[in-house]
């Protein structure tokens, strides 16, 4: 798997639920992020990384890291690679920009932005070999106004302003789909199951079908002809057809205009 | 609480885990989205109605329906107000314009697009006070070919090619995220000559068309029967018929397999 470095790190801050953080790293592996730090986690970390030969935290029982494991659904790396660290200032101490992810007011003079404009300005740093950090603070309470104090910009995602909490794993999708857009990798086209249709090959089949009405009697109020014409070609261009389905819609005409009789008289 | 409308409405397909669809109204009250609607969800569903005197599902046990609960983190409206129903041609038929999430390719002929660029056309379609639902796949599986044949268009949300598997209340997410987005400035309606057919009015011309096709024997080779219904509906849903134009269609129908033999008895 070749994903596209460099990329941003997820910092979730005292993280409370092992299921949230498997979440998480299900999130940010959707998005093709890999790097994770927790800060202080309330129920400790099962696996100590090999950054960290002396890892800051307690053990994680076993019977919770199997809820973790199971929450993360196959997005195991993201944990094994994970990085912990016992508060904010040293799992910053690295990075050259952070964001902090909120939905509060904290009446500080920051600057704010949504996820959709700050993830171009993510982009362009990363690609200005900065390392970029992205907060997320702890599901109850959210971050603090001291944790924000480490952060050089605010990101809010935009919400229903009576409903507006996002579940932890949540908002990091949001963050991470934002940031996989920025990859400006537009959509690879989906190899088709057969051709469009030429405008020769529709014709032909508005020919067809257009004789076969005029021998069943379909339009019996002649003025009307043209509009009632005009209105199946339009719904035959909209419908946007193949060769093969043209050619099946071909067969479609034949089988009611001749009916039962003529299969009847085959074998 | 004054929540924009219209919206389009989310319809879980076949949903196995409870957590998942109380996670799936969080996000959808998160974003504003209050219309939910479940197709055989596996474990029942705890709640008759007002609009469903008899409830189409078996009741959902306590002890489930407190995760259930647990789960939607305080958005329980969205799922008092939910609608089951055992089908999805029942869920849909009142609805206009249908769009199903997948990651898979189908192998079939329908318009593509991410939830960036479907979610501007969405709002326009309710501007045009079209009734709009998007499917979601059960968890494991996803959509089936034939649950993509009840939709107009296909969305695909873009991830990381090597773990592209989301979790359902994460893609619901993602749509109610985008669908939040077009809130800020909702491109001008345009006005329709004639409403759009509904599915029910769609369903009804798939059944007419198939049922002539029975009877002429245009179906010479029974196991192929599937594959050409499929392509055929999915030819009549890319042509986002109007209900007049539903009308024409049944009148083609008609006179294709009445033929000229009819007509020639009328004076």
């Amino acid at each position: 798997m070749a994903l596209p470095a460099p990329q941003p790190c997820i910092i979730l801050v005292r993280p409370q639920l092992v299921e949230n953080i498997g979440a998480v790293a299900r999130a940010m592996l959707n998005c093709g992020l890999t790097e994770l730090r927790l800060v202080a986690p309330r129920d400790g970390w099962p696996i100590a990384s090999a950054a960290q030969a002396a890892p800051p935290h307690a053990p994680m029982p076993d019977c919770i890291a199997e809820r973790l494991f199971a929450a993360a659904s196959g997005a195991d790396m993201v944990l094994r690679q994970a990085q912990v660290f016992p508060d904010l200032p040293t799992a910053l101490a690295d990075l050259h920009f952070i964001y902090a992810t909120s939905a509060r007011d904290h009446a500080m003079v920051k600057p704010w932005s949504t996820p959709r404009t700050a993830m171009p300005m993510v982009q362009q740093r990363l690609q200005q070999a900065a390392r970029v950090g992205i907060l997320f603070g702890p599901e109850r309470t959210g971050l603090t106004h001291e944790d924000m104090t480490y952060a050089n910009e605010a990101i809010c995602i935009p919400t229903n302003p009576a409903f507006s909490s996002l579940n932890l794993a949540q908002a990091v999708l949001v963050l991470g789909y934002e940031w996989h857009h920025t990859l400006d990798a537009p959509p690879k086209p989906r190899a088709l199951p057969s051709r469009p249709c030429t405008q020769g090959e529709l014709h032909g089949l508005f020919n067809r079908l257009e004789h076969e009405l005029d021998t069943a009697g379909f339009f019996t109020t002649p003025e009307l002809r043209p509009t009632l014409v005009r209105n199946l070609r339009h719904a035959l261009q909209r419908a946007q057809l193949t060769d093969q389905e043209v050619r099946t819609w071909h067969g479609v005409v034949t089988a009611l205009a001749e009916g039962p009789k003529r299969r009847k008289v085959q074998p």
